[in-house]
């Protein structure tokens, strides 16, 4: 036994070693402001045994949107670019798609005409390329595209098109003691094979949107199969039911930006003890985008004006941030 | 700094000592016999760093079922002595269930015509006492009731009838890495309140079946709201179908006992690598019940035939537990 409390010890040694580096500086790519000195003044707060703020450490639970929170969400969502390039792939198995709506919009890329058949084009395109598989081949295909796909202006895989400032602000969460989860109104099952490796987000701390599975034995092996039909959708009202479902208590600080996080963010900030409530604002055009109020993606606007009623902290991309990708 | 490290240090040789401690006898409340060696043959196959079998720890997942595997389930599941605790509470609100089924035969205590009532008497009562408050309130209302109520045969709160041979796993688990979850056909937000203290279970790493939650703003404050309607029936099929939904991946361990755990451990243990299923079978008359092939609670049939031909581990409560209750 002696050994192993040695190596323990220096164990121990190391991580504190590791852990005063870090701390040096924990937030590097965010400038100083207003922002920065609103997360560490509510990370101090909650961390600090005897304050009046303290919080323990089950309960610090961490909720963050993706698209466009943790990672690019322009010119399309990443999922919808996977689904048009699914939609590519599978059109030779498919003939009649030529001349079928919304098939043949999405075979062109003509967007407009995506977009003007509303949920319900969006819905078919969805069905016709996330079901009719098992889980597992699912998260291949996911893995197999996002090893070669690429952002259309950047050139980068969207793996590498994830806010510097942001994966440093779930580790800063993480070393002070907090569960970090994803709640996304993107698929669960097209966050999970990837969250891991890009956020250090498992599986189990991603919520999403998602269809039904079945259970099956296939030749005696079971496997959950993929069906075209809609379990849930975790977005606006629906994230902070994502939450109950998933979590069961009420997160102590929520991430977001546009106006589907709206009730995240007011469901976390109204429950008792300190609260944190954040909004990522896309000001920046030339070293990603600006939009808000009127945009059809990411739209942040009743949110806006929540956060400044409720003291919710606004980041202001272009002011706030010294880079934005890794 | 120096300070810091030092108390680091102590708290790990405290940690060390500790765990020495609990290592001396992880599984007392087990008689030595195939069960305890076979659970802990697995456990060593998968910690050795190096080993043929090694699973790296985020990926030791062990999911136990509730009713009859961690805590008692007879002379009928606990919920449903809840439920019908709940149906007398409500009952002068509700003249009219005097005269009505299934409500006429719960406030006469008549399982019997309950039970022929089948599922959809079954799901009246559960909405009737369910749903219609806010997810907060519901949660009161559980802890409340099981602050008071008793076993009729035992006479001690149910939260007193868990299995003691079976919260010795979790920890061995959990000492060695492993995260524990519950996976029961039991309501998700019926166990919640109570799974951490009880079980060193939290919230999140509970899943059970569910009604669907609406999120309102109530004069400006946020709710969810227990609705009367069926969101998911986490039991039998559904069971692998919950376990991706909140955990996914695949666990490596299951631990169930009746035919409503067949499906989790056929799916636990079709994965590839070191794999482990367990069965408790109720064989103890005397110090608990005996029960398996032609129970209608808590049946044990085909499960036990497959635990037989797939090598999963039958527990004989009889024979392999030295006590049953802490």
């Amino acid at each position: 036994m002696k050994r192993q409390l040695l190596i323990a010890i220096m164990l121990t040694a190391a991580l504190a070693l590791a852990s005063i580096a870090a701390a040096a500086e924990p937030l590097a790519s965010w400038n100083d402001g207003q922002a920065k000195r609103a997360i560490v003044d509510f990370v101090q707060r909650v961390i600090t045994t005897g304050g009046a703020d303290f919080v323990p450490v089950p309960e610090r639970i961490a909720v963050f949107d993706n698209d466009g929170t943790l990672w690019i969400e322009r010119p399309m969502y990443v999922q919808l670019a996977f689904v048009l390039d699914r939609v590519k792939a599978l059109a030779p198995a498919h003939p009649e798609w030529k001349d079928k709506q919304p098939f043949k919009a999405a075979l062109e890329g003509d967007l407009k005409t995506v977009a003007d058949g509303g949920e319900h084009a969006l819905l078919e395109l969805v069905m016709a390329t996330h079901a009719g598989m098992t889980t597992d081949a699912f998260a291949r295909l996911v893995k197999d595209w996002l090893a070669t796909a690429q952002h259309p202006r950047f050139n980068r895989p969207y793996t590498e098109l994830v806010y510097q400032p942001m994966l440093e602000l779930l580790a800063y969460l993480r070393a002070n003691g907090f569960k970090t989860y994803i709640v996304s109104g993107g698929g669960i099952e097209f966050m999970r094979p990837w969250a891991e490796k890009v956020y250090g987000i498992p599986p189990e701390q991603v919520v999403g949107s998602s269809i039904k599975t079945r259970f099956e034995l296939r030749d005696g092996t079971p496997v959950l199969v993929r069906l075209p039909e809609i379990n849930f959708i975790d977005d606006k009202a629906g994230k902070p039911v994502g939450i109950q479902m998933h979590i069961g208590r009420r997160p102590i600080a929520a991430f977001g930006n546009s106006d589907g996080d709206l009730q995240m963010i007011q469901w976390t900030t109204a429950g008792p003890g300190a609260r944190f409530g954040l909004i990522v604002h896309h000001t920046d055009a030339d070293r990603e985008y600006a939009y808000d109020r009127q945009s059809s993606v990411g739209r942040l606007d009743k949110a806006l004006d929540e956060a400044g009623r409720h003291g919710w902290t606004v980041v202001d991309m272009k002011q706030d941030w010294k880079r934005i990708f890794p």
